[in-house]
């Protein structure tokens, strides 16, 4: 519709939404950090989004800038609003995704149901906290942490000491180990008008503090979950001032309440299932949130849907030539690349299958992801 | 997957591949005809593809050669492969979809149901087959046709003299006119090593020579006439040694046997409807068969999708300006657009909207189609 989308950063989200942008006419522009990144096809520009003249030339000739990532500093956001420039989602609502202290007094002021949690500056206020809580905790560092780095279970206040070196003059974030029978995530499309598309709830399962697997919609997850999940998602999202998408990850507890444990203000993980199991894939729908379009629906397609990331293996094996006996015995696994170079543990892929039933979408999905591995 | 696929053609059929080429790390290079086509995103070489060197050169660095459309000449792709290069569909193939009375030819060889027709050199042959099919035919040129251009309905050979003047020399296809109920189409995906999938069967209509609906699968369509179409569609894909997709558009008459109508070898309009509604779409096929990898599924998603042209206007509208209103009353249809300036009756875009009723797809791809008219 010739109207162009400048998206900063050039790792998978931004690659997955060239194939929405091609089909709705939108021209999607790429500022990658460097030569032959996933979003290669689309990036018109390479160079440091921390820089702001960098940035500021990127977004000259774009209708809207948006990200593939939570990163870009907060002076390089203001500086671009103050030029003109339409930013979703934007500086305001980023800095709750960009520092987890300001999140969750954020979240306390709107009343979202979140974990016990206190800013610590010192080992005597984590110890307490600690002992206030059975004994054990979970830090996290305030900014910089993705994919389960910056997140640490301890059990003594020593053990947090390189983080309080790391954060010395400010405060590290601590909260309760929630004791849940399970994650779960809810994402909720904002456009800067204001309406709000909330996706089905999807249960979500973590390996090593990385996404592995979901299942959506999410399984044995009754109307109240479902409700419960959605007024969450939609009440963070309106009040952070969130445009385009959010996830919004949640502990279920073993009594059945729902707990705040992170969000992303960007297409996510735990909604790459949407690409072949809704009517409006979370790519697409970011795309029309960030140009201020009408949303699309975020009704299933099916009964069922499982996502399965590709990890990269230890002996760093090539996928590329899995393709041909993973497709062969799996016609109907729906394959996902991200043209990255194989490393142990990184995401390189993810596998989408689509069912009446969610064992035989899990029974596909997990065994192509692992012809792959 | 680095496999590296070259599309002669910047047409939206190549747009179309770029979509699903992203998601499984084909790297698509295009041959377009001009700057600003279609396909622009991916095209990495702009020139003519009748001419052999330009080709050639194009050719070059790709792992195989597949095409946006049928036009390019025999002798051009003879000297590709003679060059060592796959080229799929081949020339072999090609020939039947670039002339009609080889095509008629040899799907009677092998047997395939068509209407009665003669390739017929003078005014006496044609006026002697109108004749004897009730004093009316349809004539067509060999070569040169598409959505109803190169077609004409005749009760007297005169009605074809400016095409014996153009063909002099050669002979003209004469078709008896068919008493059909309604038209169906039949597609096959065939890999270069035998592997062959057909897709549902569906119910296309046309307007003024130019598929304007299709509905998927065929409604009311009996298991019987499901099966003859997918074992003529296989057929002749076999027979014909297709390698990508085949489209076979069929009759079915009112005595209810079916008769080929017309061949692509090719993503076809009529396969428009699997990119939301089958579990492989067609330009996934297509890019899986050309590369010669294991065929996806094309079970459908849902119970029904219907897929809605959008045609540009007599007042050129311009359908940017559309989208706001078609998104907030469709939440649910899927929109897809060329990139194309809209000009009368010009193919710029389809609306598919998928249902578990058949008649509710229609009502929401039609409107929101409509409302881009």
């Amino acid at each position: 519709m010739t109207k162009r989308v400048g998206v900063i950063g050039g790792g998978q989200l931004a690659r997955m939404m060239i194939a929405p942008a091609t089909e709705l006419g939108i021209e999607i522009r790429v500022l990658a950090e460097q030569e032959g990144m996933s979003a290669a096809l689309a990036a018109t520009a390479v160079g440091d989004y921390r820089d702001l003249e960098t940035v500021r030339a990127f977004a000259a000739d774009v209708d809207v800038v948006t990200f593939d990532h939570e990163h870009v500093p907060q002076e390089v956001l203001r500086a671009l609003v103050a030029d003109g420039t339409a930013v979703h989602p934007g500086p305001d609502a980023l800095q709750f995704a960009q520092d987890k202290l300001a999140m969750r007094a954020r979240l306390a002021e709107i009343g979202a149901p979140q974990p016990d949690w206190a800013g610590v500056a010192t080992h005597a206020e984590l110890q307490a906290f600690i002992d206030d809580h059975g004994g054990r905790a979970v830090v996290k560092t305030p900014r910089g942490g993705y994919d389960g780095k910056g997140v640490r279970v301890v059990r003594s206040a020593e053990e947090a000491d390189d983080w309080f070196e790391a954060f010395a003059g400010e405060r590290i974030l601590v909260e309760e180990l929630v004791d849940f029978s399970r994650e779960l995530a809810q994402q909720v499309a904002r456009r800067p008008s204001g309406e709000m598309v909330p996706y089905p709830v999807v249960e979500t399962v973590q390996r090593d503090g990385v996404c592995a697997e979901v299942f959506a919609p999410a399984p044995r997850a009754g109307e109240r979950i479902i409700e419960i999940a959605a007024r969450i998602g939609t009440e963070i999202a309106n009040g952070l001032g969130v445009t385009g998408m959010l996830a919004v990850e949640l502990f279920e507890t073993t009594d059945e309440r729902l707990l705040v444990n992170e969000l992303a203000m960007r297409p996510h993980n735990s909604g790459h299932w949407t690409q072949d199991g809704a009517i409006t894939s979370q790519f697409e729908q970011h795309l029309r949130a960030a140009l201020d379009l009408p949303l699309g629906s975020a009704e299933p397609l099916v009964d069922a849907t499982c996502m399965i990331n590709i990890l990269g293996g230890p002996d760093g094996v090539d996928i590329d030539e899995r393709f041909p006996s993973v497709m062969a015995a799996y016609p109907q696994a729906k394959i996902h690349t991200y043209g990255k170079a194989s490393r142990p543990g990184r995401k390189v892929g993810h596998v989408n299958a689509t069912s009446d039933d969610i064992d035989e979408a899990a029974y596909i999905a997990r065994a192509a992801a692992k012809g792959f591995e």
